[in-house]
C-alpha cells in the first residue's frame, strides 16, 4: 500500500462507491458494507457516514471512535454483498469471506488488503449520532494499492442491484 | 413527470450521482451542481448535503429552507459542469444553459425539466450548517420522467473527470 496525500481523498469517495468499514473492539475486528457516506471537507478530509444502530459496528464505532474505510473494486462485489448480508455478532467476517486484515498505521481497526484504497479515520463529531446515526470522520492516513490500476467501483441502486463504473469523460471544470 | 413513492428515493441518490440543486429567493430561481450528498433515512427520505457558504445558493437555502434536487443523465454532463463553473450571482443559469424550470408542487424552487428525477425538499435540520455547511433535507415529493428509460448517471472523480454508469449487476442482497 502506498500513502495517498490527504488532499486527494475526496476523489475516492465523492463518486459514491460502495465501501467497507472496519472497526475493532476488545481485540476483535469487524467489517460492514456501507453506501451512505459523503465528503464534508477537502482537507483535512472529513467524511460523514450513517451507520445504523441496528448494525453491530455502531457500538464499536461509537466506543472506540476509530474505523477504516476500504474501497473495493468491482471484482469484490459478491464478497461486499455477503459482508452486508450478515452480522459480526455471529461470525468473523474476515475469515468467513476470505478478506485479509492488515495492520493500520494510526488506528486499531485493520485495513482490508484486497481493497484498492484504505482510509484510516477518527470520529471527530458525534452530535448527530443520536438523531440520524450520522458520524463525522476525519481521515488521518490514506493508502492506495499501486498494483490495482484504474479500479472500477460499484454503486448500489437498491435490493442488490449495482452499477459498475463505465467509461470516463473529461470536461473543463474550474473547480476541484 | 410521474410521482415516485418516497420509499424509493434512496435508490436514486445512494449510487452517488452528480446532481443539480435549485433554490428560489425573492422571485429568482438558481441552480448549482452538487456531489456531496448522501441518504440519511429511507422513509421519510432524508438527505444530507454540503452546500458551501462560498456558493450563492447557500444563503437562499438557509433563508428559504427549500430546494429541489434534480438528477441529470449523462447526456447533460457538459451543462452540469458549466452550471458548476459559474455563479447565480452573475447570471440566470437556467437561461444561460438552456435548462427549463418547471413549477414544483410543494416548494418554491423549480424542478429541472431535462432531469430524469426531481426531489422536492425542505431543510429539516441546520445544526451542522455553521460548522460543516451540512444541511439535512427531507424529501416531501418525488418525480421521475417516464420518458427517460434506464438513465445513466455521472459520478465526479475530481477536476472535471467523471465516470459514467456502466453495466449493472444483480447480487442477492438481504437488505434494501
Amino acid at each position: 500500500m502506498k500513502a495517498l496525500p490527504l488532499g486527494k481523498v475526496y476523489q475516492l469517495l465523492e463518486p459514491g462507491p460502495v465501501v467497507l468499514l472496519t472497526t475493532a473492539r476488545r481485540g476483535r475486528a469487524n467489517v460492514m458494507t456501507l453506501s451512505w457516506h459523503m465528503m464534508v471537507e477537502f482537507e483535512p478530509p472529513r467524511v460523514a457516514c450513517v451507520v445504523s444502530n441496528a448494525n453491530y459496528s455502531h457500538a464499536a464505532l461509537r466506543a472506540t471512535r476509530e474505523c477504516v474505510i476500504a474501497v473495493p473494486a468491482a471484482h469484490l462485489a459478491s464478497k461486499v454483498v455477503e459482508v452486508g448480508n450478515c452480522s459480526g455478532r455471529d461470525l468473523d467476517k474476515f475469515a468467513a469471506f476470505g478478506l485479509t486484515p492488515l495492520p493500520a498505521q494510526k488506528v486499531s481497526p485493520p485495513l482490508v488488503a484486497e481493497c484498492f484504497a484504505n482510509l484510516e479515520c477518527q470520529v471527530s463529531d458525534t452530535r448527530l449520532v443520536n438523531i440520524y446515526n450520522l458520524f463525522i470522520l476525519e481521515v488521518i492516513q490514506a493508502w492506495t494499492d499501486p498494483a490495482q490500476k484504474n479500479p472500477k467501483t460499484i454503486h448500489h441502486q437498491g435490493y442488490g442491484r449495482f452499477v459498475v463504473d463505465g467509461k470516463t469523460i473529461k470536461l473543463k471544470s474550474l473547480k476541484a
